[in-house]
């Protein structure tokens, strides 16, 4: 039997492929390759721009292995007669805390705070803050002292997405003792999920709406100019999954109106270019594409990856199939 | 009996009285009192300056119902001979949100997103953020992709305090799988908590170290240069509690010279003046003593004051003393 030859870039240190099984040949593929090369396994780099002049020069690939949880790019690039599984549970972590962390920084309305630290001047607090307060939230009950932070516990959130990602945003909200509101493609009767066929009904519902569901026909343009009218006033959008479940001319409208902000690591399109008006939004937070980077994304991803490898080569069924070859 | 009279500000909405023990006379203090009140009970403003003009004409106070839970204004105003209470355990949960708002938005360099937000120039975020990462944390493995956000899952937070606030924090840690090390003014066995004279052999454990103890003689200028020179390099501070229990010119040395990053809800003056050298340390974000306010701020310390007052009334042992009358 041929030794299974197994692609990667060149621009991952070799000692992370170290739990990798034995009898593969590891074949480094550089960015600019020029000449054709003849592998069974492939292993993109994590920045798909990095492999477009990589994939002209595959030959025999069988199996596709992504080190990311979305893989929309790789179909039209490998054709359908490929095997393509993504890093499950690579990017739990990363992205869960990445939601998080912009739950709460829109909450506590830090980026007027991080404003006024700017201007060096401490007394913007009472005014600008409880005003940006009762604007947003349109509480306009005449609190004493005023408000200026918002809370987290006790809100009710709606997560559109349960996969491994959503369980673990799941698990940080917990000691925040959230209403959670589950949604899936399907509705799973055991574990309290709604089906997306519900979601206008459950939107009105929730201060907290966190997308995290993969890209695909049915979920493009599934956060439409209808869809944000029905939500709340001042609720918070969450985009944690990919920018064009959400239509984004509908979006900088529902922003520039004063009715939700939002919280985006995904945009539509991507990069921004430097004069898109989602920029200029007010109620934003934007970071551009960067939620699952952490220090440990390489071992992480590599790991999923020599798991499912190990599978592949005990003829095993493997795990993380989101596109079975033809 | 006479009926007991208890004064509270005329900011404070009636209606949030309700729940207050029948057989009292509530007096409403204006900021701007003019003439002596006899009142047994004292519920002061949230905000101390606005009780300056009420101070010197009160006359027969017994007891002081503080809504905060830091009250080291109250002793020098009213002296030895009347008993203070805080509102402990009404400021837990937004205090707490404050904090993780505030590790996560450093751990996720958001501060540096939002410029790069403003710039509306997305290309940034690679050279920029990776080499944010790397100057920071000191963190020099050549990791691919390059490392942008950081995780809080698995790092080793220094929890100085361990009262009703920290606890909270604690708890909303839990999800993070953090190793906690708390340590309190004295070692307590059963709890794992270390006394705060073990506090330099701690410090170089932690990569953060939240502060979240009292304002009183013994913590003043505990986090002095010497402490901060015991911190990582890249090690966060994070102040929940009170300005003065860090040395502010220490500080700005060790932020000014990459070695630390801080979060600050308190500073040492306060307000801060507009030219204070701290506004312009890099690695640090500062919002102007909120961390307490939440909509359910009111509610909550008046519900502790509306028990205490029950306490006192039916002869019963307070809950929440801070100072005992001579």
């Amino acid at each position: 039997m041929a030794t299974l030859r197994v692609g990667y870039s060149t621009n991952i240190a070799p000692d992370l492929l170290a739990d990798f099984p034995k009898g593969i040949e590891l074949v480094a593929l550089p960015r600019d390759l020029d000449h054709d090369v003849e592998i069974e396994v492939w292993i993109p780099d994590p920045y798909p721009t990095r492999n477009t002049r990589i994939v002209p020069h595959l030959r025999g690939v069988k199996l596709v292995l992504s080190l990311m949880a979305g893989t929309e790019w790789i179909p039209a690039a490998m054709g359908p007669h490929v095997t393509i599984c993504n890093a499950r549970g690579a990017h739990n972590i990363s992205t869960a805390e990445w939601t998080l962390a912009a739950i709460l920084t829109m909450l506590k309305h830090f980026p007027l705070f991080l404003d006024i630290q700017r201007s060096g001047d401490w007394k913007r607090r009472r005014p600008e803050a409880s005003a940006e307060y009762v604007r947003i939230t349109g509480d306009t009950r005449a609190l004493y002292p005023p408000v200026m932070l918002e809370e987290l516990t006790g809100k009710t959130v709606l997560l559109v997405g349960y996969g491994s990602i959503g369980k673990e945003i799941e698990r940080m909200l917990e000691p925040f003792q959230v209403q959670l509101i589950r949604v899936a493609r399907t509705a799973r009767e055991n574990s309290k999920v709604h089906a997306v066929s519900e979601l206008d009904a459950l939107l009105p519902k929730a201060q907290i709406i966190v997308l995290i569901l993969p890209d695909t026909a049915e979920s493009r343009g599934l956060i439409d100019a209808r869809r944000l009218s029905l939500m709340q006033q001042g609720a918070l959008l969450v985009n944690s999954a990919r920018g064009p479940i959400v239509n984004t001319d509908a979006l900088v409208q529902a922003l520039q109106s004063g009715k939700i902000r939002a919280a985006l690591d995904v945009t539509d399109p991507e990069p921004l270019p430097p004069e898109h008006p989602l920029w200029k939004c007010p109620n934003l937070l934007i970071t551009p594409h960067v939620g699952g980077s952490s220090p440990e994304f390489a071992r992480r991803s590599l790991k999923v990856a020599a798991d499912e490898l190990r599978r592949y080569m005990a003829g095993e069924p493997l795990r993380n199939v989101v596109q079975a070859a033809v």
